[in-house]
Parts: structure tokens; C-alpha cells; sequence
């Protein structure tokens, strides 16, 4: 659409997003400052979400959310619906009361979770009829039920309905056909959608093709959408892979002023690398998921708490970090909660790594208003072989059926 | 000990016991409330101690215990014994340290742990050998080894090493025999203990045998113990015998200034009635356990999560409560997570129960300091049949070999 469209839709939209620092006109980075305003509070972006599958993200409650710097989550549409189910909850006065988070809130369409399920869905041009991971009952989502389902679920931000494709799993043929689909349930979506009170972004799919990708960007940018996400990434591709499908979006939507939102994204490096590229929203599992496993984040490289050297390591886990591990425990304390599998061992080791994400995401802001994103970027990834020995499968970093 | 040789002993030890409130003179009851001030703060009496086995209570912080109101709390030498290792512990700094708690802390002596491994320990005069529930490894413990390692831990307070009998699988004669060696124990524990700013309390075995308890109780209150255990309850006798117990150990320690612990009882009204009969002290795991269960104490009664009424009650699972749960959280969102088998359902559930349980001493030491807890007793026995259907079997209230 227009700039003048835009501006006008904008000031009547439940979600308004404002550039704070764009990015330089001398093309040194495409990372911008912004400030996205929502019915429940701001988000500074680039910001990364968190995830809350069940409407918690896992072993944490909202006062350890607030506490590692969370401004918004990401709660998954298809695990609400399946249980406990969004008629519950919008009885029991929408998602944000029943889990007691009065910050901004996203969710997705259910989209990924149900391309996910494999074997268990067929996919018309309708839309999708699975079988729950739960309990093998049949459920069928459409565009016009997965907004329904969120209109119900409430939360600040709702996702149109796709269907992702994994790049390596797909010929040309079937991104195209994915992507297609995807441009007419994303229009449906938008006709469906009625909450006044509640965002809408669009999903640009297309895969590793560059030519299905532009256009895809083209055709979501002209739909009235509040934000515009990048999915069908974050998955098997490689760094340079990634880096290509966003250098074919991105530049098509500089002049947009609507925030843009790459899905399943949580590595810190890979997120760095994609606000260089002009990216302003991220989730992942990955943070909480491997610090479950025990592996922490550290400016110095990853620690794996399972290792027996920690057993006797009177250090915090970081020493200049926040959290709550850091702040009261012990390497040693920690690595002994993990072997004696204890609960706790789960908050404490979520919290550091959240905190770790949120701090990296605060260090990055702070270096696009100081504009010196590109030396951050120089710097950190001399040491990226050490952080970052392999690359995270596409399992380790979205919530897929089986959950966060 | 004359009470002369009782108060200057009292002077110089590291932990000191303060009638506040005596027993009343007409008998109506044999409650009173007092102060135990250790190196680490002071703690009002009666008081439950929650069991933090593994050098924390099951999916609590420090935090979270402070918040639930929890002044002491009781750590399992058995257990840190075998992992992380308490010598290992030491050379952290000691379990405060460790655990990040610096409030007060009993760890018991492991001879309840010991003789619930069954068939994986031999005990003779000189102690017990026993293998690893971890690994299967042997180990051996006598009432030196124990005094050892408590000192190694380094908490206020540390336990005579003892042989515990649970009243119904034993005859007479095997009752006899334990409580004889757990007197012989008490003074080795005593010998043994050499560490200054740690406190010692001593075991009063006997069973459900009235002149053996007696007996015991005369033994044990006749050395130098800074406060007195009363052991082998709490599993499965009635409530009458362990009434009757009390009513003999009790009364011949009325003139005993110390602090008369009776171990492993967590059911609150069962402490309500203990209380009545004289104990200051307790600890057990039930309310942490059946929390992690789905079962939630309120004053109208026990409610349990995973019924699927509670999936749509939007009320807290108690109105007035103070809780982390109750403060933020309905009947809805618990009884979901339950479902959903997330982490924050353990957390929750248990600052709920150690919250009621925390607060329900609270009311006991208020009533008896105004002179109306047989009121209390009364007022709450008579709705006793709803709250407690059923005795509590002892591998429900302690911390047995498999944990807490």
C-alpha cells in the first residue's frame, strides 16, 4: 500500500509500531531502532520473545518472566486449542488473565505446529485436517479458525494462517504451491479477522527460491497487516542460506514502516546477524529448551552443567550476569541440582539463559542508537566458531506439536 | 540434668531455647511458645520445618521459601552424603552456602533413611551398613560417621545418629533392642560432636511400648542435648497411639527447658494436636509431595487439581492466601498446567501447601499465646473427618531413602 494508506491505517490499528533510529543511509546496516506499542504495554525492538506453549513458558512463572527482562511472549495457538481450549479460556477472561501476564502477548496461527505433525495432517487448499499429538482426535484448522481461535485466545498480536515449508524437504514445485496457498489464506485471514482490540501480521513464506520470496513480499506487503513475519526460515538452512532469503526481503520492504518478524529464530549470534539485516522481532524454544539440557549461555561459550568439572566450581554460571542462578548460586550448586533432577535446576538455568538472550537483545539496541551495530557485529562473530559450534536443527528451535 | 547444670549449659551452646509462653498451670493444655535462636537467626516455636533433601525443597528458591514463610528448614544427610558429597559441601563454604540460604537449617542424622533401605543394609552395634539406592554402592554409617558428616555440612543443627523402629513391624523385643543401641548411639553422637557452633539434638526411640518410651525419654533428657527428637512416629500408628506416646514422653520432660521435636509429622491438624500435647517442632515432606500430586490444602478442605471441575473455576484455590498461586493464579490455570505436566504446577502447588502450613502454625502460636488454643483444637477437630479421611502411611510424611 500507499505511505499515506499506511499512515492512516496505522492510527486507527490496536498496534502501533515507530522507528526510533532507522537504519543509516550510508547501507552499513539495515538495523533499526523501534518501539512497538500494544493494548498491554511497549516493546523496545529488536526485542526476542520468549515462548509459552501451555500459556507458561516452561518452569517459569510471570514474576520470573518480568525478572529476566521478558516485554512480550509467544504463546502457540494450536497446544492452547487442544488443551485446555480457547472457548476455556476466553471464558475465563482471555489468555493474559488465565496466565497471569499483563504484558503484550503474540500468537501464532498453529500454522508450523500442524505442517509439523507429518503424517498426522493433510493439507487441502481449504486448509489442514490433523489428528492431535495428544490424543489422536481429528481437528480441522482453516484461516477462518485459526483467527477465530485467536480472536478468542486474545492476545495483542495474532498471526495469519500458513503453510510453512522446510526448505530441504521441498522441491520448487511444492514451495511454490506452499507459498501460494499461503498468499490466499493470508487474504482470508485478514477478511476473518474482526477483534478491533487485537493486531494481525502477515507471513511471507517462499522458501530458499529468491524469486518466490520477493513476490511473496510484495504480495503480503500490499495486504493492510500490522507486521509482517518471515517464516519457513530458522529451520535446516545454512547462515548464508538465511542471510540470502532475508537480503531478498528486506530490501523490498525498506520504505515499509511496519515491524518485521522472522519466526523461530533464538540463536544470538544468528539473531545479531539478522537485526544486521534488519529484522526487529524474534522467538525460539531454543534458549529455554537447552538450558533444560543443562547448557548455559555465557559470553565466553556455552557451559554444559552435566560436565562433572562443575561439581566443584564455586563460581556463578557468569559473573557480571542478573539472574537469579547468578546472583545466588554456584556452578556447583547448580551442575548438583541438574544430577540429583531437581526442579529447580529447570527455573534456574531458564532464567540465566533468557536473561542472557534478553541481555544480548538489550546490548544490540543499545549499539544501533549508538551507531556501532556493524563493529558489534565484526567483533562478535570473529568468536562465533567457539559459541556457535554447529548449527541448530530446526527441532531444537520452534515449538513444533510436541511443544516448547 | 538439674536445671541448674541445664541453664549454664544453655549459656554456652550455639543454640538457645526461650519459653515465651509457658504451658498453662490448669493443664488445658501442654502447649507453649517459645524462640530457638541458632547462628542463623532465630525461629518462632511450634514451627514446621519444610525438608529440603537434596539441599533444596522440591522446585522452591530461597526466595520462594522466605516468601512461604518458612524460618528453618531441614536438609537429609543421607542423602547429601551420597551426592554432591558432604565433604564436597564443605569445601564449598557449607550447605548455607551451597543452597543459598542463610536462615537456619537441621539436617537429621540419615538413620531414618538407612533403615527404610529394607534389605540394602545390615545394622550391628557399632553401626549400619548399607548400599546406595543411587548405585548400589556400600556405605557404612555409625554414629561417629554421621556426626562427621553433619559437622562437614555444617548446619545449626545436627542430629544424634539412630536406629528408628516403625511401632507395627516389630515385636516388643526388636523395639527393646533399637532403643536400647540408639541410647548407646546417643552417647557415641555426643562424644563425637566436636563442632561449636552447631547444635545437637538427641532421639527418644521406644516405639508404642509406654515404659520403653519412658524410659528413653528419661535416658535421653539426661545428657547433654541441646534439644530433644521424638522418633519412630509419624509413620503408621493411629492417631490415639501416637497421642499416647506423647502423653508419656510429654510430661516427663515438663520441667525440660529444651525444645521437644517430634519428627517427620506434616498433616496440620495432626500437628494441631501435638502441639496440644507439648511438641515445639516438626518437619515432613507431605505438603511439598502431595502438592506435586494435585492435592491442595485449604481450610474448607483438601481440593485435587486433576479433578476436571477445576479446569473452568476461575477462583484462586484459596481466597485469602498469601501465595505466589493464590495471589496471581486461578483453580483454572493450576488444574491445566497439572494436565499439561508443566513445571510451574509443581512450583505453585507447593508454595501453596507450605504457605498453609507455615500459616496454620502461625495461627497456633497466636492462640497460644492468647490462651484460647484449646479452643482451637476443639474448633478444628470437629471438622477433622472432611480434612484428613484417612491416616497418612509413613512413606507419604518422611523423606525416606528415595527422597523427599
Amino acid at each position: 500500500m500507499t505511505a499515506e494508506s499506511a499512515a492512516a491505517v496505522a492510527s486507527t490499528r490496536p498496534v502501533r509500531f515507530e522507528t526510533l533510529t532507522p537504519a543509516p543511509a550510508d547501507g552499513s546496516t539495515r538495523a533499526r531502532l523501534g518501539r512497538l506499542d500494544t493494548p498491554h504495554g511497549a516493546v523496545e525492538t529488536p526485542m526476542f520473545m520468549p515462548v509459552g506453549t501451555n500459556a507458561t513458558v516452561k518452569a517459569l512463572d510471570p514474576d520470573d518472566l518480568a525478572e529476566v527482562g521478558a516485554q512480550i511472549i509467544l504463546a502457540n495457538t494450536y497446544h492452547l486449542y487442544l488443551r485446555p481450549g480457547h472457548e476455556r479460556i476466553a471464558r475465563l477472561g482471555g489468555l493474559h488473565r488465565f496466565m497471569g501476564w499483563d504484558r503484550p502477548i503474540l500468537t501464532d496461527s498453529g500454522g508450523f505446529q500442524v505442517v509439523s505433525l507429518g503424517d498426522l495432517r493433510v493439507i487441502d487448499d481449504d486448509g489442514a485436517t490433523f489428528r492431535s499429538h495428544l490424543d489422536g482426535s481429528t481437528h480441522r484448522f482453516t484461516p477462518e479458525h485459526s483467527i477465530a481461535v485467536q480472536e478468542a485466545l486474545g492476545p495483542d498480536i495474532a498471526v495469519a494462517f500458513d503453510q510453512p515449508v522446510p526448505p530441504h524437504a521441498s522441491t520448487r514445485a511444492e514451495v511454490a504451491e506452499a507459498t501460494a496457498r499461503t498468499l490466499r489464506w493470508a487474504e482470508r485471514s485478514l477478511a476473518a479477522h474482526d477483534r478491533p482490540d487485537q493486531a494481525l501480521f502477515g507471513i511471507i513464506q517462499g522458501g530458499l527460491e529468491a524469486d518466490l520470496r520477493a513476490d511473496a513480499t510484495r504480495a503480503i506487503a500490499a495486504m493492510a497487516f500490522d507486521g509482517l513475519c518471515i517464516g519457513g526460515l530458522a529451520g535446516d538452512e545454512t547462515s548464508a542460506q538465511r542471510a540470502a532469503a532475508l537480503d531478498v526481503v528486506v530490501p523490498i520492504l525498506a520504505d515499509d514502516a511496519r515491524p518485521r518478524y522472522l519466526m523461530g529464530l533464538g540463536s544470538p549470534l544468528d539473531m545479531l546477524d539478522a537485526v544486521h539485516r534488519g529484522v526487529d522481532l524474534f522467538d525460539s524454544v531454543l534458549p529455554a529448551r537447552i538450558a533444560r539440557n543443562g547448557t548455559l549461555w555465557t559470553p565466553a561459550g556455552r557451559l554444559n552443567m552435566r560436565n562433572a568439572r562443575f561439581l566443584d566450581d564455586p563460581a556463578p554460571v557468569q559473573d557480571d550476569c542478573p539472574c537469579r542462578l547468578c546472583r545466588h548460586h554456584s556452578r556447583a550448586y547448580l551442575a548438583h541440582l541438574f544430577r540429583a533432577d531437581e526442579l529447580l535446576a529447570y527455573r534456574l538455568a531458564t532464567c540465566h539463559n533468557l536473561t542472557y538472550c534478553l541481555d544480548f537483545m538489550g546490548r544490540i539496541r543499545t549499539a544501533i542508537a549508538a551507531g556501532t551495530l556493524p563493529d558489534l557485529v565484526r567483533d562478535l562473530t570473529a568468536g562465533r566458531a567457539m559459541q556457535d559450534p554447529a548449527p541448530t536443527p530446526a527441532s531444537d528451535t520452534q515449538a513444533g506439536a510436541k511443544g516448547g
